[in-house]
């Protein structure tokens, strides 16, 4: 039985060595027309290109272990790609397509070095899928828990990008696919259902869910199509839960927001399992977080367009002039208050 | 007296609302030509535009509590300077211009606010000192310490950009300023010799050690003026160690080096406090690391031409064929094994 090795064995530069062979290959995964890596891992910095008709857009995303995830319930895998994911979902939801990952990685020293060549294989996937490369980083000590930093650059089109800020009063408010399923797959997590362990033995539903929540797909596709259609008004990504992220669009939009209940897309899975835990799936829907899908405003006029994208949108609302609402199924109407995952609240 | 505020009592977005305002003015910092930021802190991403002539330049660096700071021994300002500088430093030793840098900061829910805000203020001191736009980023909970990632952003004249790639037979190996005042200034530190406190009780001597390791002052200058003489082949800066760095220098560029401990530069503190603590200071410039001073080689005809500047050059060595050797005071050679602060050891 071959001793397992961990970083105190093979040291800094070790790693870095074993971290560079893994990502070396998806320089080629940039699409053409994007940008390109012409210096990656090993000088004091990486180099890039950029097109002169675009612009650089740039998102940081940190994830801290037993905060954003448990080591126990997510696999390095799952891990390495869930922390470009959510990066790129972020790219996507200005319309701008993924260029270069910086990884910055804190690790305890009795981490195993296979546990963190499985995270980066889980990373470099997700780079590959979605057209990015891995082109630099740092690798330093943690005392005991790991906390992942992926800075992610990409570029748009100049004078393309789609912000958060350009909403109209009468604009429909829109979510692509449904809404909820990570936070039930959270709750399964929490309940002991599932884990890093072999997917088949797990049930079908609860595995729908649970891969919801550690490995979530971006957008981009979605995002690429709703930017060229040309009635996107104002988007974002759909991190914090819909009711806490409407409420970042429209003040900076400068509008309110009225949302009904009964229009919150919700799957099949979160259906059955939400009433098994005692939960009316549509706070979920409001409140979970971390569904990565896309919230965007558009002509009311133009959803019709919309349709035949692959991916299905619901009109979960309307821009108002102020506050945020929440149109109850029996017609009473409420303010919509955040209650989604934010840092440093108590009632984390 | 008004109650201490935390971070759990203003929440994540009170945290960002008052970082962004303390940011907001160094898009302004930024010098003519090197780009421009478009969109800061806000969205789902920065945008940012480059001159179509120049090329992209990034770098990350993670510090983390009780492995590279103490906050007993690193006041916020002081922590907030050198989570940007240590970064500058490294686009510095790509011959480039810092542009816009992304934070990530990782705390425990009862830190005080004001801590996080002079931590700002001395981050956005160096953001002036230095050019660059503090532009994004990310604030996340921890359990228990602090940790900082800092992605800086930079960009250079096509083509202008200086590798550690670039050594060649014969040149001479050159760095800037002193070596080992950091390591002396953490030595201090170590021996409970200064600290945040007010610096006017500090004996100057060590204050000046102190300060070269709490607050450093990368060669910004001296590394455009070095890329302007065109004399130069290779470039790093030096974070880790000479000894460490110089193999990572030699290794890029296929070549061994030579360095004669006699030349190595050293200030008249770190003289001074070396035997008060029983170390020789020669052994501090080999190892010490965390100087940000340039390493660097350059064609030997032209180091005078590069003594005009306003920073000291010492030539320490020559680019050899192969291996690493060190020419001690009494002729011998051994090889220079790098022990600088390399992460994962057992010997951190």
């Amino acid at each position: 039985v071959e001793a397992r090795v961990r970083l105190g064995d093979v040291g800094e530069f070790g790693l870095i060595d074993r971290i560079a062979a893994l990502v070396q290959a998806t320089g080629k995964a940039v699409r053409p027309g994007v940008g390109q890596v012409t210096l990656g891992i090993g000088d004091d910095a990486s180099l890039l290109e950029i097109p002169p008709d675009r612009t650089l857009v740039t998102t940081v995303d940190t994830l801290v272990e037993e905060v954003h995830f448990r080591r126990d319930w997510t696999g390095p895998e799952d891990l390495g790609w869930k922390s470009l994911a959510v990066n790129v979902s972020d790219i996507a939801a200005m319309a701008a397509e993924p260029l270069a990952a910086f990884l910055s990685l804190a690790l305890p020293p009795e981490t195993e070095v296979a546990w963190v060549e499985s995270f980066i294989r889980g990373m470099a996937e997700c780079a590959w899928e979605y057209g990015c490369a891995i082109a630099g980083g740092d690798t330093v000590r943690s005392r005991e828990r790991v906390a992942i930093t992926v800075t992610l650059l990409g570029t748009v089109e100049r004078g393309r990008a789609l912000l958060r800020s350009g909403a109209r009063l009468g604009d429909a408010i829109c979510v692509t696919g449904t809404l909820g399923d990570s936070a039930a797959g959270l709750a399964l997590l929490q309940k002991g259902k599932g884990g890093p362990g072999p997917r088949g033995k797990r049930v079908k539903t609860l595995d729908t869910l649970i891969i919801a929540h550690l490995r979530p797909r971006p957008r981009l596709d979605a995002a690429r199509a709703l930017a060229a259609s040309g009635q996107v008004t104002a988007m974002m990504d759909l991190s914090d839960g819909l009711a806490s992220d409407l409420r970042h669009l429209t003040a900076r939009s400068g509008v309110g927001a009225r949302v009904w209940r009964n229009s919150l897309p919700v799957s099949d899975a979160v259906s059955a399992v939400a009433p098994l835990l005692g939960v009316d799936p549509t706070e979920w829907a409001l409140h979970g977080g971390e569904d990565y899908e896309l919230l965007f405003a558009a002509v009311p006029q133009s959803i019709e367009l919309l349709r035949p994208m692959r991916v299905p949108i619901t009109v979960v609302g309307t821009i108002v002039e102020e506050g945020v609402w929440l149109l109850e199924a029996d017609g009473s109407e409420k303010a919509l208050e955040p209650r989604g995952f934010a840092h440093f609240q108590t009632r984390d």
